[in-house]
């Protein structure tokens, strides 16, 4: 008889508990324990914190294992439950999809329980731990070739009242940039599940480039100010400094008009930073190619005046790979 | 009749001249032709520029390709050749070593003329390049898996005289760290064959995190206060600004006891920045185990009081990978 997923203790009882939830064995792997941590401090919201959806992407893991640590004394009333690694075949490989059967995670929700590895741990989350939250605060970053500001996403919603909470829940965060990304590859994201079930998520991208003490902390920082807004603990919300600045603004992006595409390949020079303001025509990077003595290089120009939410970090890329995500203010 | 390495123009004719540097074909691969810019300006200083050693650094290549830009108006005397891409097949595939044989460039100089292919690009500058200058600046960085300051490094030279001239020269750069680093790994690097015909060389480890806009002014700044010093431009050398802060320190480490090692497996988070300095049982980081509830998580402290000259960013390591580089201030 095969066993389905489970949880290895009762995430009903009071207070603190630590346990698994157990995903299945099945054809290409021996069964996962994903560490669970459990605050229930009655009636409140029902917060879920998930990290290490992708294994390479680890600000997530390490910010949830922060909550760990200070939230048993701060949480006043309510109930949250963390999975700081959702994939930990992912992680110890330190690579964006499972190394076991390729699959991206983030692809796969609500999973299958007789699929691949990858299926069944979202099979298991959406069935045991999605259904025990109201909201849930999915933890990613940009990962190390961008320039990308710490900030909040969720995409576009059809249903207009959950969209207005989402990006209400989404703000609280008080990061530099909250995003409401028209992202072309949604089937199968952890977000569309629990939409479908009627959930807040919000998704932080919590920024490009080295993973630093600097900004685990604003990070850390972003998610106390959303657990303040949910009434989970008690404080003053404040905007985290980041490069100097003490700001945050809310932008939408439009597809595909925002994603701009290389036009050949080559070595990318960045000549703008995340979140700078640039004008219709602007060199936003130069284009570099191999053999400088036979090609010119190619200036990169904004097709239209944007503030740029992100930027790739210098490297080689090819043709239609994105050079930039471009936005602009949100009308509320 | 097989072609030895060759150039496609005479580099000693006056004035602005480019071509390229052919690495014969050999058994792995057809013949590979390196774009090259020589600016001649008479007597003076012989300097050769080289970037893009390992295909994963590119800011090397980006800074040596603003170079060409500026150059020709700037350069009053002496001679300048400019590589910007060592290794174009590395470049290509973003990886450190040579996808064809799989070599490191910087681990098989002087190379071998019937060699693998890493080892043919080594021979070609060996051969033809190296001799031409007096002095060589090798513009590497550290990469996106750590927090590096931009600096220049060195290894230490037997010969006094060498290492006090090569010193003064990595100094004049003005980044906010020189750096005399007892490495571990030499046999095969560029700047031991250099040494070995005298000349002074200088490598930059262009800092680590994201190849951004803002950096890359730093490290072309840097390139620009050594041009100055050497007395091949006219200009003002001055410390670029770096986080906030425009200094510049000259620090040595020691093997081993500076390689900060992992104790373990498992997601590393830092807890302190580069040019941090730390005291002797000070934490620096934090190990914690994939499950966190059923191990502990380690601590990370100093085992004397140092300066991190860089730090892992956080990610998964593997046991006695390094999580951290530590110096103190060279005696001079």
């Amino acid at each position: 008889m095969s066993e389905g997923p489970h949880l290895t203790f009762d995430l009903d009882q009071p207070g603190i508990s630590q346990g698994h939830l157990v995903v299945p064995k099945g054809a290409d792997c021996e069964a996962l324990s994903l560490s669970v941590f459990s605050l229930n401090k009655g009636a409140g919201p029902r917060l879920l914190i998930t990290g290490g959806c992708h294994g390479n992407e680890l600000e997530g893991p390490i910010v949830a294992r922060r909550l760990v640590e200070w939230l048993p004394e701060a949480q006043t009333c309510g109930r949250i439950i963390i999975v700081s690694v959702l994939n930990p075949p992912a992680v110890q490989a330190f690579t964006r999809n499972t190394p076991i059967d390729g699959l991206n995670l983030n692809r796969v929700f609500p999973g299958r329980a007789n699929g691949s590895v990858t299926e069944r741990i979202a099979d298991a989350i959406s069935r045991l731990l999605l259904p025990m939250a109201d909201t849930v605060f999915d933890l990613h970053s940009f990962g190390p070739t961008w320039d990308f500001p710490p900030s909040t996403t969720t995409h576009p919603i059809a249903d207009q009242d959950l969209m207005a909470k989402t990006i209400k829940m989404a703000e609280a965060f008080k990061l530099p940039m909250t995003l409401v990304w028209d992202h072309p590859d949604t089937p199968g994201m952890f977000d569309i599940s629990a939409h479908n079930q009627g959930k807040v998520f919000v998704c932080a991208e919590l920024g490009g480039g080295t993973i630093g003490a600097e900004n685990l902390a604003i990070y850390e920082a972003g998610v106390r100010n959303a657990l303040i807004a949910l009434g989970l603990i008690e404080g003053k919300a404040e905007c985290p400094i980041f490069r100097q600045r003490k700001s945050s603004q809310t932008l939408q992006t439009r597809r595909p008009a925002d994603e701009l595409a290389s036009p050949a390949r080559g070595i990318f020079e960045p000549r703008c930073s995340m979140l700078d303001e640039v004008k219709q025509g602007d060199l936003i990077g130069i284009l570099h190619p191999m053999d400088s003595s036979s090609a010119a290089s190619t200036d990169i120009r904004l097709p239209s005046t944007s503030i740029v939410c992100g930027i790739r970090s210098g490297g080689y890329v090819e043709v239609n790979e994105w050079l930039a995500l471009l936005a602009r203010s949100l009308a509320h």
